[in-house]
């Protein structure tokens, strides 16, 4: 019999920010860590989510035990209700974890066949070859937790998504202790987040948003919006416990903000004193000297609460001049530009806007971010000291660059491994060894249909989109073969009328001494003539245009 | 006769980032400061360049005197080569900037007729009801000017493009002696630069990137590979200046790299010991100890020096391990992904890179703004004490934030007025008043075409990028009338084909019944049987794949 041996399997969020997993496997069990998606590129044309690809897990669907869940962000459970009709294993989390997983697969339909399981920080539990120790971490939500994975060759550390804060606002800390007993033992191997490897320092506590929140409110001359992640429960607890503090009632404004403390607040994790809350309906005739209202929409997104707000077309909440916006959340990098419109709208309306980039009144920040800075991450590899350590959660740079730091450290005692996705890594007592890469990417979906779309499909969207498309069609009769009448040419997205229609006329011509200059053979042979057609009226439409427009030839039987 | 008054028509930058364009009228005299362009944003598809709309000007064409440039930038003079042939009156500017003019003239076939008149910081000369003098202030690149406009009513004052460099590496002292003498003066209204409007403090000097760029450049263990923009001659003598002190030549590579720096050094505005350029074809096999290579590219535009580099595409240069890339620019809105992705492919090559997200070992920045912060805002405000103030070159929100630091100020004795693109208004000595607006607002180009590209043309292609095209074809026989044969329906950026066949045989048939159920009337008005068929296209292929591809139906006689 073999020695036991361990795979490492990254399917997603090595080499990209999104879409997080990570699948281990000794023998014939595999557990994976996350199931997360990832919002599209704007060069992914009409994708609205991209999953990791998990031909790997369908073809060894037999062998998965179990999917374990670090925390409730769409980029690390997104993407269940898209997976779990082909992976229907158990799902393990944490209750706030589960809570809001349940509504997920309950819009999708999947909620009564799915096999959710209760996991709490520090009660160890065995998954085939395995056993799972959840550990509590800190993070911009609730009940998040880093996994201890005990495997036959050594106990290995997800830290899922964390930061190391000291005065977490649920009061429920780092445990330090369980890294550190961890360590004491020795650690095959850590995985750990990577996503703020290049912020030099301590990513500062929860709590450091409450002065800058209070002193606005305080301040401010009438209503308050404040806006966040709907799932930064400990913001909207911080905003709840400023607004009452100052004599102020809270509104929530946005599904997903109405959904999300309503799960917190049923698991008594966010705490409202009673009456505190005006109903939807009941905000636009509110005092607005005395109402803070926590919305939705802080990247901006289309239809969010925010962004209908910014240009009066929200049915509870008008910005009237002197209400004050907070903006309490980061810029996820693509966003930029849509909120930066939003801003200037909300400026327009003559609101006071505060945001991440010109916030701070010198009071402190209005936006903390959720992930380890260099200090906490050089810390970690501190406390475990593993043998083997490879960043996770990041793009290359992020990657390459919480490597980096673990080097400077010095106390990871074997070797520091740069994985991305697809990249497969076997640990053993005789050492690490890259083995075969497995199948892994991402797979974009329309989230109207559920349905994948294919790499061609989406290249040719981008080539209609830069310059549109021009059909050529030739009537072919079917009982002699030979033409019918003239081409015909049309097209969109190409030219505007005025100055296409010269133009697609000489295209007419152009495809007719085509058609004209080939042999009988090549005329029966319709993809033979469809190429010559389009190449020769790539030719002519670059030389007239210098435009390259996606060339569709059609040949009609009639 | 009435009394004098100037009217102030913001034509392009006062709401948006770049193609800044300000035109200042006095009875039949306008003057015209700056004729920018605009990169645009991802969302209008396949538009190369953006530029104001100078229909106001076309209308007064026999009234405009004359352009002046404050400096260099593309948002300020890359508008020229398109409007000129509309505007061909003569444009002013100091040595560089017209040099770098002279070249982009010359590329599109301009300069022959163009009538290029040179001005110098603190000489002042008239022009229509005007009279100018350009004051030398600095900024990120040569030559730059405010402009004093002397007017019927008043001193005006354009700041251009500045910040208050103290320590300017050519030496070239921001003329706070002439801003002075002005506020001494009394002046009309000051426009004054609003693009760092959100930061607090004081830009730092072009001299601070030194340090840091020295420190790598020593302890760089091969080739340095410095990127910035083109346009960026102080940053450039830096560098070649750190390069030269620790005995390393340079090379120059990318085209507009290459041709301003030609420029700057033959106007001695660039020194470069001699016996220092390493050519171009000789960089392969140059000394990797002994090199800095200054490439284009920092944007991470397609097809640049540094993109090429970084997916080893380039003629003159690969990257290897430990070579050193320093980024030496600021990211502009927009680029982050595709800037993210480069510095990605420049790690896999194992690349030691630097950039200003995380490049400093506490030494100083790689990279500092050539805009004013807010302290160096309010001095100039306290310094020049206008009776009108308007913000101008940047986001509402920047303009938003510009005119409330003025507020805070408290020196401008009249009225602080936020305009944007279109809005006008009237100054006289009875005061500031809001005049009719002009046609104002973006005008897409194609850069390949020069064409201007119509509104429906970006909105077909943005259908088009997002769920492709259907185009359902009709073969109708011109003599009966009838329709021969089954329709065909053909797709792009649609479906993949697998599961689009049975969609398109559904479709065909969908075509096919509409055409059956239509009259005889209905068959022969093709606009109504295309617009029959689109619409139950649409409700098909929605019902069917909850999408809505650009439906474009065509009919063939033949």
């Amino acid at each position: 019999m073999s020695d036991p041996s361990l795979l490492v399997v990254p399917l997603g969020g090595l080499g990209e920010f999104g879409m997080n997993m990570l699948a281990f496997r000794s023998g014939d069990d595999i557990v994976v860590v996350d199931a997360g998606l990832m919002f599209p590129e704007s060069e992914l044309l009409g994708v609205d989510v991209v999953l990791p690809d998990i031909a790997y897990l369908k073809q060894n669907r037999e062998h998965v035990r179990g999917i374990l869940l670090t925390h409730g962000h769409e980029d690390h459970l997104g993407a269940l209700p898209y997976l779990i009709s082909d992976l229907d294993v158990p799902i393990y989390g944490t209750r706030f974890t589960l809570a809001l997983l349940r509504k997920k697969l309950q819009e999708s339909g999947h909620l009564e066949t799915a096999v959710l399981r209760d996991m709490q920080p520090g009660t160890a539990f065995p998954l085939g070859a395995f056993e799972i120790e959840p550990i509590q971490v800190t993070h911009s939500t609730l009940d998040c937790v880093a996994l201890a994975i005990r495997t036959p060759v050594g106990v290995i550390l997800h830290t899922g998504d964390f930061k190391m804060d000291p005065t977490p606002i649920d009061n429920h800390p780092f445990d330090l202790h369980a890294f550190a007993r961890y360590g004491q033992e020795g650690v095959l191997a850590l995985f750990s987040d990577s996503t703020n490897a290049e912020r030099a320092g301590y990513t500062p506590s929860e709590r450091a948003v409450r002065p800058l929140m209070e002193s606005l409110v305080r301040g401010a001359p009438r209503r308050v919006i404040v806006s966040c992640f709907a799932t930064s429960i400990h913001r909207i607890q911080v905003v709840v416990d400023v607004a009452h503090s100052l004599g102020r009632k809270v509104g929530f404004v946005g599904r997903s903000m109405v959904d999300n403390v309503e799960i917190a607040h049923g698991l008594e994790k966010l705490h409202i004193p009673d009456g505190m809350v005006v109903r939807q309906q009941d905000l636009r005739g509110f005092d607005p000297t005395k109402l803070v209202v926590l919305a939705s929409g802080s990247q901006a997104e289309a239809m969010s609460s925010l962004s209908r707000m910014a240009v009066d077309n929200h049915r509870h909440v008008s910005i009237e001049e002197n209400d004050t916006v907070i903006l309490s959340a980061r810029i996820i990098p693509g966003n930029e530009r849509a909120i930066s419109r939003m801003i200037d709208h909300l400026f327009r309306r003559r609101a006071l806007v505060y945001y991440e980039a010109a916030a701070s009144g010198g009071t402190g920040p209005v936006h903390v971010s959720g992930h380890a800075s260099q200090e906490e991450l050089k810390l970690l590899v501190n406390l475990v000291r593993p043998k083997y350590f490879v960043p996770i959660h990041g793009e290359y740079r992020q990657l390459f660059r919480h490597a980096a730091l673990a080097h400077q450290v010095g106390t990871v005692s074997g070797e520091i491994l740069l994985l991305e996705d697809g990249q497969t890594l076997e640990l053993s007592k005789t050492g690490a060894v890259r083995r075969e890469p497995v199948t892994a990417g991402r797979v974009c979906v329309d989230s109207g249909s559920l349905e994948e779309i294919e790499e061609i499909v989406i290249r040719d969207r981008k080539h209609l989109s830069e310059d549109g498309i021009v059909v050529p069609i030739i009537a072919i009769d079917k009982h002699s073969g030979r033409t019918e009448g003239l081409p015909e040419v049309v097209s969109r997205g190409f030219l505007s009328t005025d100055d296409g229609q010269a133009v697609l006329d000489g295209a007419r011509e152009v495809v007719r001494r085509t058609i004209d200059g080939s042999n009988a053979e090549e005329k029966m042979d319709w993809s033979v003539i469809k190429e010559k057609i389009r190449v020769d009226l790539k030719r002519y439409l670059n030389k007239q245009t210098s435009k390259r427009p996606l060339i569709l030839p059609v040949i009609l039987e009639v």
